[in-house]
């Protein structure tokens, strides 16, 4: 018998399924690359803002040399923009690593982390990957059910993650549910709050989140560049938080994390207003194109408030995966969530109007099928 | 008392020190950024090369998209160079990714990691990041004793972090104590062969370690395509290893943790055999430069095989502080190692010829001091 390495928990990790890139799905199903439509992972139909093109390009000169471990200047222009110390940042590659470096720093095996059933992958995967037990807390109408899991600590649970909107489910808990939820949480448990799809929210819907770090010692809060910033290809994201909990992530953080590309686009786009306020217009529209077209069809969905739409593909439990393929075929690239015990669901990223046209098209083939 | 937060291995960690950026450097001493030569973090003195220069702009395009998770065109490209299969390989954010990788996907808190005194600071990062206990094996010569190493295995030791040759001190093992080692280690126990430096070897020193991974199912070579490569700003490094071992390092693996760029930069830059010729030779010709003004200096220094030297800055223990310091007044920023318990030494980066006449200059005058 082969030796086995490693902890059993690493054993049982289940990799991360990301969406299949379009060169992949080329490849497979044998289509032309150019005529695929992906709206599988969440990423900013318009690509990069040219400013932060302009930004990168100017850092090119630089790649022989390692990156600022320190990120000095993309620090600078995120304590600008947000108003708290420098000292209260810390850089990830993207919020992916932001996340995982949580789980490091915070939990050792054995101890708990909550998250909510139906919330993103990712919780799952650190909390597993450090071998800490996960406490997943029962979702209500697909988002998450703070008072439950407010309950549902326990005196070795260390960490719990909140994504505010939800992915994969679109779903948002107004700001005065989270800030009772603080009040509740134990001050010696950190609590994340990922806002990944924050820039998304409706102007109505916005919470000064970062008033809440000032507030409570506990709270981090975690934001990407690789949705509505359009750099996912970059890999940039952050974590606002004060230096308690900071000074320990950026100890165990690898101290080339970000590289040098990332950092002079990151703060190009962190600035770059009128490529933020396109972008969530863009969103809205294509979220109304998408969902009166699932009206029309009679298609049920999440109402959500990201830059995706959570979408019945039928009532039995090989649902998603069949019309999954059936998209596929016809060169649209969707994300099934089975994994996420969603398995008559997708989950389909809005994209530009041509897009959603082409998906919609597709999506009524595949259905007829 | 402000409350405490994460495990104690944690909280005692110190994080890694970076050589100093030369905008940070200038900002500190006043200095003009273009007259300051930096020779502190064993880059590549040419930069980039062209070839992935080019490759890197070609996608640009797609910065909006995620990488792929898979790397399916890097992971061929290294399976073609080293002929192994595409499941042997592991991509790494830098090799520094891939020594912490190691570090959590085989060792929990409580066990022990073997590695040498003098070897890359990273390794007591990795081991200490996971709250695991390290067994530090007094060197010899300022290389590893291998012999002492496998002596010093217990019955809790999970890995073993080799750097072949070794930084900071440049040392080099010959392949037959490598060979010996291997045998000695109890199978159970997962080798990390560090070869960041590899291509900087003479040909004749050259063996073929993945030889040894078909061989040994616990043997895991890493690679970094931050030094010879000339890639350190964009952030890529891989391991081989059967897929006993490196199926473990993908299911903890960030799946976006090389970024798109990176990816594409590094394909080219694997098959531009002129460049890492070119890198070599001028290496091989900064070695003697330095070593040749050493000698002529009456400067000690360990004889290396990496592209950076360490000399001895003087015989006390601020020496290597105090020379550093006189060096960045005149604009070269060198490595202090007394982080490493080398307070009287200092690590040079090997670089273009006039960079190593402007070190040598200012070492003339910061040791006159």
């Amino acid at each position: 018998m082969p030796i086995e390495f490693g902890p059993e928990y690493v054993r049982r990790l289940a990799p991360y399924q990301a969406g299949k890139p379009i060169s992949e799905v080329a490849r497979e199903f044998g289509l032309d690359e150019a005529g695929i439509v992906k709206l599988a992972s969440n990423e900013n139909p318009l690509g990069m803002p040219e400013s932060a093109r302009k930004a990168m390009l100017a850092a090119v000169s630089d790649i022989g040399r390692y990156p600022d471990a320190n990120g000095f200047v993309l620090k600078k222009a995120i304590s600008a923009k947000y108003d708290v110390p420098e000292d209260w940042i810390t850089l990830g590659n993207g919020s992916n690593d932001i996340l995982e470096l949580a789980a490091h720093a915070f939990v050792q095996p054995h101890e708990s982390v909550v998250y909510s059933e139906y919330s993103f992958a990712v919780y799952a995967l650190a909390t597993q990957g450090v071998g800490a037990r996960a406490i997943v807390v029962p979702s209500v109408h697909y988002g998450h059910d703070l008072g439950a899991m407010a309950r549902a600590i326990e005196s070795d649970t260390r960490l719990i993650f909140i994504a505010n909107p939800n992915n994969p489910t679109g779903t948002f808990v107004p700001a005065a549910e989270i800030e009772k939820f603080l009040v509740a949480v134990p001050p010696e448990v950190v609590v994340v709050l990922d806002e990944a799809y924050n820039e998304y929210l409706a102007p109505q819907l916005q919470y000064e989140s970062v008033a809440w770090v000032r507030q409570y010692p506990n709270l981090l809060v975690s934001r990407t560049m690789s949705k509505a910033y359009g750099l996912a290809g970059l890999r940039v994201g952050f974590a606002i938080a004060q230096p308690g909990l900071t000074d320990l992530l950026n100890r165990i953080r690898q101290p080339f994390n970000v590289n040098s590309l990332a950092q002079a686009a990151a703060v190009a786009a962190l600035n770059d207003k009128q490529f933020l306020h396109e972008s969530a217009q863009m969103n809205a529209a294509g979220y109304v194109q998408l969902t009166e077209a699932f009206d029309a069809m009679g298609i049920e969905y999440v109402p959500s408030f990201g830059n995706f739409v959570l979408m019945r593909a039928g009532n039995d439990d090989a649902a998603g995966s069949r019309v999954n393929l059936a998209l596929l075929k016809l060169g649209v690239i969707v994300r099934p969530v089975s994994n996420y015990g969603l398995p008559q669901w997708l989950r389909i990223s809005i994209g530009l109007p041509e897009e959603n046209t082409a998906f919609l098209n597709a999506l009524k083939k595949a259905l007829a099928e």
